[in-house]
């Protein structure tokens, strides 16, 4: 059975003033833990995606790697994870990003995406767009096309998308 | 198509000195990014588990998120995440564990596991143990049955299994 988005909407658990205060955090864990709910869930993500002509899907860590798998599975394509510094073992390409203070840097294998390649971004939230911004570009540093960016949640107030102009995005629930 | 374990075997990439000089790094990120090698490495891990009555899936951040979910939908239950400490917003349960040289910590909320579930523990790499362990204990703190953990890869030499006595454990691939 798939959940509708109201119902999806409804396993949200809103957290406030986490990770700092001030901030309402969208808590997706309880979506995860319903078993209609990560079914329902997988399927929204992916729906939009179907004749997308998409040959591999791109997770960012860590609550991407959630995610981007059972998508890729979905779309009967593979998928590659995208990782903070350090963590990859593999000859490896790196963008940093901007946050609030400092940078902050993603990883991903050189050989990882071929030139071939129409590239689905995976993340479980659309914030700044800092993040998602940064997987694009490793994406075409390997000479990837990215075909669009996926999230369970966008949070409109943040205005990520204005950093994905040129990018295809869609997202389940927006706050 | 269902890859045999000696195709997924050769799909893993062996990185020298990765993290550290003399530590021989088993890479699956080429089975992730291959089509059958992704299906097949989540059928290999769950079949052993399909009849075992599991309620939960439990999955070990970061590699661990990679795979419980979609094992998780392969048994038709949820999944809950056992994070490094500070990720999780909500009310969580803590075990520390020893490393090498020091400790590190896993968490849970604590309203993620009921007493009446069977949980299976999922991560990538079975090592030392430690980890494995430690959410082992995360589930039982909050009343849950631990019925089993399952790996990817299994690295024999280490004896992590010792850590895991009381734990039904499997691996679908041993070195």
């Amino acid at each position: 059975m798939t959940l509708s988005l109201r119902e999806m909407s409804g396993l949200v658990r809103d957290v406030a003033d986490f990770p700092k205060p001030g901030v309402l955090f969208r808590d997706i864990t309880p979506v995860l833990a319903h078993r209609e709910g990560l079914h329902s869930m997988i399927e929204h993500l992916t729906v939009p995606w179907l004749n997308a002509g998409i040959t591999l899907v791109a997770g960012v860590e860590a609550r991407g790697f959630l995610l981007a798998p059972m998508v890729a599975a979905s779309l009967g394509v593979g998928m590659v994870p995208i990782r903070k510094p350090g963590k990859l073992p593999w000859h490896s390409t790196r963008r940093e990003y901007a946050l609030e203070y400092g940078t902050d840097a993603l990883e991903m294998h050189i050989d990882a995406v071929r030139p071939t390649d129409r590239v689905l971004i995976i993340d479980d939230v659309l914030a700044t767009g800092g993040t998602a911004a940064a997987a694009v570009g490793l994406v075409r540093d390997c000479g990837g096309v990215v075909a669009g960016a996926a999230f369970v949640i966008e949070l409109g107030s943040l205005a990520g998308r204005r950093l994905l102009s040129d990018v295809l995005v869609t997202s389940v629930l927006c706050y």
